[in-house]
């Protein structure tokens, strides 16, 4: 299981535009191979800021699988145009379970 | 709930010391007042970065109950000695629920 971390600074007044894109895009993420979990996390501090948290079987079902389909384009049409920046993606695995 | 984002790069061959460390404080969140749950993920891309990602029942939870508690300084003897720089700590709301 793979951690996809991606933080995504939006442009100023287009936080509500975001969150509806990324509710809209659920379904995509529920339908993509090896997709465990996904989550928005808006900041407290940044208020334009967001951590998107995505759980994948593996790192290639992130990377390869579902950036190479026909889906992805249909989530950046989603939510693309809200971006003030590239989003900064990271993936991580976990290494103390905690609880 | 709020999520508590911990960026820590740790210095370079610390990161079993560190990883020791949190596995270690554990049972330090688990009897935090309002700690709902933690994980330690580390960084595949930058495998001298972790995020610690900690669930808490409210943000004061964290702020002012754990942060001026005697368990705060336990937890910093832990892992401190292994922060290459001091935590880049972010609090955060689910906005987006997922699956």
């Amino acid at each position: 299981m793979v951690l996809e971390v991606a933080q995504i600074d939006v442009k100023p007044g287009m936080e509500q535009d975001f969150e509806a894109g990324v509710a809209k895009g659920v379904p995509i993420f529920q339908r993509a191979k090896g997709c465990m979990a996904m989550e928005l996390q808006r900041s407290i501090e940044l208020p334009s800021r967001y951590r998107l948290l995505i759980r994948w079987d593996a790192l290639e079902n992130h990377t390869v699988d579902f950036r190479g389909s026909a889906d992805y384009q249909e989530w950046r049409k989603l939510v693309g145009h809200c971006f003030a920046e590239p989003p900064a993606v990271e993936h991580m695995n976990k290494v103390v379970e905690g609880f």
